[in-house]
C-alpha cells in the first residue's frame, strides 16, 4: 500500500477502535466511525466493506505480534511476546479495543475465535522452538500449553481491566507466568528467564530504541 | 423466606438470566423480564428494586459454591469447587448468565468486580486450609494463587464458550489445573488428586445422590 493509503487505513482503525470501545460491537455504527475518522465514505468502504470487516481489522491489530526475532532462549521470547502484549494493552487504544472486541459476548456474527486461534498458533510455534532447543519438560504438548496460556491471559486481562483499569496487569501477568511455566520449562531455563513485572516496558523500550516499527511484523 | 417467596424469586432470576443472556446487560429491560417471569411488578420490585439488583442477583447465583464440606484433601476440595463450577456452567442457565454478566464489558454501573473478589476469597480460604494441612509448596501465597486461578478460569471458560459452546470446557479446565497445580502443590498430593475431565459430572452426581440442595451453601 502507498503511504497515504496506510495513513487513511490507520485513521479509520483508530476511529473504529474508539467507537467499538465506547459502544460495544452491536451498538457501534459506521456513520459514527466515519464522522470520527474524517475520511470519505468511499475511502472507508475501500478498506473495510462492512462493520464486521472493521471489527476484524481492529482485532487483527493485536494479533500474534512478536517482540523480536531470534532470542537465544525461546521461552524468553514467548514470555516477551506475552508481556509486550500486556504492555500494549495498557498503552495502545487500538490493541485494547481489539482484545475487547474478541471478548465481546454481544458481537454475534463476528468471527471472534480467529484471534484466539492465531494467538494459540504463535504460542505453539514458540513452544515447538523451545522444545527443539531442549528448554521444555518432556511431557509438554505445545498446542495444549499454548491454549492454556491464551485462555488464562484473556481472563487475567479482563479481570485486571475490570478491577484496576489495567493498573495491576503487569503484576497479574507475571503471576500467571510464574504459576504456569514451572509445569512447562526445565529448571535451568526457569532460573534464567526474566518474568519480572517491568519486562514488558523494557521490551517496548528496546524495540523503540532499535528503531523498529511500532507494530512489529506478525510471525509467518 | 417462605416457600412461595423462594419460588417467585427463582422464577424472576431464571427469567432475568434468559433476558440478560439474549440482550446483554445494557439492552435488557425490566419489562421483558417481568413478562417472561409471569409475576407481578410488585413482586419483582419486592425482591429486586432495580435492574442492577437483578443482575447482581443472577451473578450471585454462581458465586463461590462449594461442592462438599470436609474432604480429606483440601486441594481436591479446591479442584472439585472449580470443576463443579465448570459443570454448572454447562448445565445451569442461571450460572451461565451470571458468569456472562460478570464479564459483560458493556455493563457499566454494575459491580462486576464483586464476583471475582468473592471467588478469590473462596479459593484463598481453601488454599489456606491446604497449607495448614501441609499440602502446598512452601513459597505459595494463597491469595495470589487464588487470583491467578480465578482470572485464568474466567478466560478459559470465555474461550471455550466462544469456540465450542462449552463442549470442550472439561478438557480445558483439566488442562488449566494440570498446568497450575504443579507450581502450588507438593508432589505426593499432586499424585493423589483427581484432575480428570469427568470429575465435574461425578461431583454433581455425588451431590444429587446425597440429596443435597442443587445449590450447595456458599462458604461462610
Amino acid at each position: 500500500m502507498q503511504d497515504r493509503a496506510i495513513l487513511t487505513r490507520q485513521a479509520i482503525l483508530t476511529a473504529a477502535a474508539g467507537v467499538f470501545e465506547e459502544r460495544g460491537y452491536r451498538a457501534a455504527t459506521i456513520s459514527e466511525i466515519l464522522a470520527r475518522a474524517g475520511v470519505t465514505r468511499g475511502a472507508l468502504y475501500f478498506h473495510f466493506p462492512s462493520k464486521e470487516d472493521l471489527a476484524e481489522g481492529v482485532i487483527r491489530e493485536q494479533d500474534g505480534r512478536l517482540p523480536a526475532a531470534g532470542r537465544q532462549c525461546a521461552v524468553q521470547q514467548l514470555v516477551d511476546t506475552v508481556v509486550l502484549h500486556a504492555h500494549r494493552l495498557r498503552t495502545d487504544p487500538v490493541v485494547r479495543a481489539g482484545v475487547r472486541l474478541a471478548l465481546d459476548q454481544q458481537a454475534e456474527g463476528l468471527d471472534r475465535g480467529g484471534s484466539f486461534r492465531r494467538w494459540r498458533e504463535v504460542g505453539a510455534e514458540l513452544l515447538e522452538l523451545a522444545r527443539e532447543r531442549g528448554e521444555l519438560l518432556p511431557h509438554v504438548v505445545p498446542a495444549e500449553t499454548a491454549g492454556v496460556l491464551v485462555g488464562a491471559f484473556a481472563g487475567v486481562q479482563a479481570i485486571s481491566r475490570s478491577l484496576s483499569g489495567y493498573q495491576d496487569l503487569p503484576r497479574r501477568v507475571s503471576g500467571l507466568l510464574r504459576h504456569v511455566l514451572p509445569s512447562v520449562v526445565i529448571p535451568p531455563v526457569l532460573a534464567s528467564v526474566d518474568l519480572s513485572e517491568a519486562r514488558g516496558a523494557w521490551v517496548q523500550e528496546q524495540l523503540t530504541a532499535a528503531g523498529a516499527a511500532p507494530n512489529p511484523a506478525p510471525l509467518t
